[in-house]
């Protein structure tokens, strides 16, 4: 329990996971809705969308619309996704997004063909052309994402030594164009992870690269979202991806009925709850749940939304 | 990471924990069909019925039935659930249960009072009756139980003070019958725990009393369950009550839609993926878990019988 961080740092990604699945169309205005209240829970950096090929992802097809909706809240970055130059082209074209480069990799050949239709060599290469354009457009890079880090539905088990070994072919690709990644993302894209691979993969990338700080991007599939961000809190991990109310889960994974990423108010009550600061209002957070769950029309995995927090409880017991 | 054990055992609980809560009366031939399905999946320990009044929970009326019904497999243990001297005799009069006996206390009188109408006095007088009608019954005792251990709705939080002190009452209630009690469960009856408070409850009774096995009865109301039953793993815990498919809920805790015990299925998968030894067959309690959901008739809130285990998917990868 020692290397319990004092605080954490959560970006929400919820409006990008969350609107992109949703078989519904989703008007605009509820997305931008949404994005809006989320920008008042305290929370400083939120992913709002994706630029990819709207005919695959028909949920993002209106991505500058909601860009150019939302009220930007000053403290807040606001960021989209993007796969390829044509996605950033269109990103940096809304001059409203927070740009910021990254370097990604698939610990899954396998995925990578079926999400990005690419081979590691094309997606290696890729990540040259773009940190070129990064370069070109002046958008900072400082991080990677290493995707189906704990196992893959399609490829299996991913040996420990894989991630290892892409972590370091990842800096090495930003060195060589002058680039220091300061931090890694560690997604578990396909919900492989337990408590206990999380601890072996980042103890073994923290003893590889002890330079890096390592984020975790973490789909609850099979339940074990809180558990598993929970396990990367005892290793000491201070970043996490999630998703308000749960939003969210891969087109491309190939599930049915899975759910999204971990749950943002489920782990900030986790947090708080456990004294780590997150810097996040979480009765707000919860509106913002209950909102979403509304826009969706559909219930949502997050848990606290449900059950409800513990501070009104302990509020009214000690009036009682 | 050190203490994880290499087995637990898993005491079911979604029969009793389940249809005492569910709304719509669900016919006691289903409730039988799920109890003899999940005695088939390796489970040795089923709890199948609670022997109250009808009139509080009218979805208990059926226990004589329910227990007359079921289709006994040789080596599983059916239990059923009393709170007073009533239930028991209702319990010993079916002949066809494991009756086990234990000392019941609560960490919190306000729920002690809302959820048996008795102060912590009248509690502790009641269990001097229960444990002198066993010894007269022949009942073995070797448990106890102490609920709102972690916190209380109506109380706020329990001082880890307060759950030590109240594990030696229970102790010395027992001894003052000649009985040495084995294991003591810890139930987070309102999920109010976190990893980190199960680590320092869990902690503080290994250390005042470390003859003692605890075994921790979770519920998931705030998303903790897997997380918590993982803490638990860790302080080196190997007893554990779940539900399948996440069933239940305490129809006295004061929630409007929280969720029930932490899934038995998610609690499998956890530990058999992370070589913990169960004896359950994962697969043939996923059939359980959509079994329990199509009785009820609602979604109930177990993730990997949405998102499936990983076996499948490795054999299908192995041969990709």
């Amino acid at each position: 329990m020692s290397r319990l961080p004092s605080s954490v740092h959560i970006t929400e990604e919820g409006p990008r996971e969350g609107f992109q699945i949703e078989k519904g169309p989703i008007p605009t205005a509820r997305k931008i809705e949404l994005i809006d209240a989320l920008s008042q829970t305290g929370l400083d950096a939120i992913q709002i969308v994706s630029f990819v090929n709207p005919k695959l992802v028909p949920g993002m097809a209106d991505a500058e619309e909601v860009v150019r909706g939302i009220t930007p809240r000053p403290g807040v970055r606001y960021t989209g996704l993007w796969l390829n130059e044509r996605g950033f082209e269109r990103a940096l074209a809304t001059k409203r997004l927070h740009l910021e480069g990254s370097v990604v990799l698939s610990a899954s050949e396998s995925f990578l063909v079926r999400n990005q239709n690419r081979r590691h060599a094309d997606q290696v290469a890729e990540q040259h052309t773009m940190l070129e354009l990064y370069k070109r457009h002046g958008v900072a890079v400082d991080s990677g994402l290493l995707m189906a880090a704990f196992g893959c539905n399609f490829e299996g088990d991913i040996p420990v030594e894989r991630v290892v070994r892409l972590i370091g072919e990842m800096l090495q690709i930003a060195s060589e164009h002058g680039v220091k990644l300061r931090s890694v993302t560690l997604a578990d894209t396909m919900g492989w992870a337990t408590p206990l691979s999380i601890k072996r993969v980042v103890g073994a990338v923290q003893d590889a690269h002890p330079d890096v700080d390592i984020a975790l991007h973490l789909h609850d599939t099979r339940g074990m979202g809180i558990a598993n961000a929970y396990a990367g809190l005892e290793m000491g991990v201070r970043r996490f991806d999630a998703s308000v109310a749960g939003l969210g889960g891969c087109p491309f994974a190939g599930h049915a009925g899975a759910a999204g990423n971990v749950c943002t108010e489920d782990l900030v009550f986790m947090c708080e709850e456990m004294g780590i600061r997150t810097g996040i209002d979480l009765e707000a957070l919860i509106d913002c749940a209950l909102l979403a769950e509304e826009i969706v029309g559909h219930p949502l995995p997050g848990a606290v939304m449900k059950g409800g927090s513990l501070n009104e409880r302990r509020r009214k017991a000690a009036l009682a």
